[in-house]
């Protein structure tokens, strides 16, 4: 922590709790448990319960956090409307990505996946409502991201929610997201190259965590927009912080206990799956982490950036953190 | 036929072979084959061909074809360069609207929702490539319709861009597709009376007939909006079209066979599903569709509309269908 002064002058504790105060109150209202429509007609109260059972209450909301601290960044002297306006974008952006990650998540543990029962210490969603309804609630999250970010009430340029709704899809879809899910689904039982597994990551967590830190940085004023330097600073960035992610996930498989992670620990291993620790060894997967920290921090210095101290403080914990 | 002469005046099958020329030649480019990303990495080609199966060479496009019939029904004087700005709109919302129909089919054939085996003639996408990639195909087809709609490429303003996103998500969610589907999940050897039956249709399959309509009429000069009474003249005759589309399915399912119909007949029966012919019985659902083919065409008369005549005859064609 000594050479990078900038973390110690910043309590990302405190900003954290206030940023996520605010996030999950606008996630408990946007994905609403209940919804007498326009017509009066009921509701699917099912589907929404388990919309919410799915986002509520849990997680470490690192994508959220990863958008907000990504606005901070580029936040400048805007006229007054404006700033509201984009911040606004930017709690619906942090709110849509997480939805977007949960709904992975829903998905990913069902049967014909990754089959698991237990996930930040509750039964998964299909457990609890059934394997329909957790197909259908992942569908449902899925299209509620994309409405919260064009919502009516919306108030940011349309410009920049046409941004955040083509940064979100790509980092969600068959380039991003989705594409390292089968990448992965192909390589069970299989030896990967160094390369191979980069490549998986890269897309399986890599697009969506470097996809919050641009849609972040999206949320400007169109009138002076972000440079073209700063803003492949932030991809650089957020590059790095996204496979620093993945290899310390690796790390904490093989280190932590199920308890303290809130899901089953040891199933990498258990499902023959190729990892950073399988492929690497684990002392070279810990240096690894720590050179990715490095690169992280070192991309953002000198991009002309406004206010880097969050991005700085999460990338630390992103590769320092237990569980 | 005889009293609604615009539509003898209107070749519908000349006009739709043209128009689904342009459609099935832009999925197949947007619905790439391969993939070869700005880093010149593998990209995952199983996922894409699950993708391409599920998406090219099938079905009737309805929804496409009335994306682009609405998108005539507001076309106007505009400049040529937002003209064709408005025609790619249009192009990439028919697309759109598809891939989210065609998602919505391959996570509906999956062993935990209806669990059938053949779509289209063709075994169904989970047969063919196996239930994980099924899922995942069915998942990166929703991200990518919304993909579509802001892609760099895309050229009409961002407003027109952030509303399609909108309309899409809300006709594709919860209040739409995702939530008429969790409210049929419910129904299953239920008996419901016919309020209850339209309201699950309404948002199951109504929602996204509705919302493909809205679609086109939303690809209009900013300049030179819709008016709102045109809006909602196209609001009643979509949500006309999209129940009576729903009644005439019900009755297929009675009426015609699996070889014609290209998917398993008769399987609401033995679902124990309701459907309008058990509700209200063969003979009033085929008057009722008449009733709400009737509803349709009125909806479009006086409202100030440019050309309704591919919106008419698809209503017609809609409800006189026999496959």
């Amino acid at each position: 922590m000594s050479a990078v002064p900038a973390i110690a002058a910043f309590d990302l504790a405190t900003w954290s709790t206030a940023t996520l105060d605010r996030v999950e109150s606008a996630l408990s209202a946007w994905v609403a448990p209940d919804t007498a429509d326009d017509d009066g007609h009921e509701a699917p109260a099912a589907l929404r319960e388990a919309m919410r059972y799915a986002v509520l209450d849990g997680g470490k909301r690192l994508r959220p956090l990863l958008v907000l601290a990504g606005r901070a960044a580029v936040a400048g002297a805007e006229p007054e409307g404006m700033a509201r306006a984009l911040d606004d974008a930017a709690l619906r952006a942090a709110c849509a990505v997480e939805l977007i990650h949960a709904y992975s998540l829903v998905h990913d543990d069902m049967p014909c996946m990754d089959n698991d029962v237990l996930r930040r210490g509750k039964p998964t969603v299909h457990v609890r409502f059934g394997e329909a309804q957790a197909l259908l609630a992942g569908d449902a999250l899925q299209a509620l991201a994309f409405e919260l970010l064009t919502a009516e009430q919306a108030t940011a340029p349309a410009g920049v929610q046409a941004r955040l709704c083509r940064l979100l899809a790509r980092a969600a879809g068959c380039e991003g997201m989705a594409g390292g899910q089968a990448i992965d689904l192909a390589s069970i039982g299989r030896a990967l190259s160094e390369e191979q597994l980069r490549d998986m990551h890269r897309l399986k967590t890599g697009a969506l965590l470097q996809g919050s830190v641009m849609m972040g940085a999206a949320c400007c004023d169109p009138e002076s927009s972000c440079s073209t330097q700063a803003l492949q600073s932030l991809s650089a960035y957020g590059a790095a912080l996204g496979l620093a992610f993945q290899v310390v996930d690796d790390i904490l498989d093989v280190t932590a206990d199920s308890a303290t992670l809130g899901k089953t620990a040891g199933k990498d291993a258990a499902q023959d799956k190729p990892t950073y620790v399988s492929v690497l060894g684990l002392a070279r997967s810990q240096a690894y982490a720590q050179e990715l920290l490095g690169q992280a921090l070192e991309a953002l210095a000198g991009a002309g950036l406004a206010d880097t101290r969050a991005l700085r403080a999460l990338a630390d914990m992103v590769v320092n953190r237990s569980t």
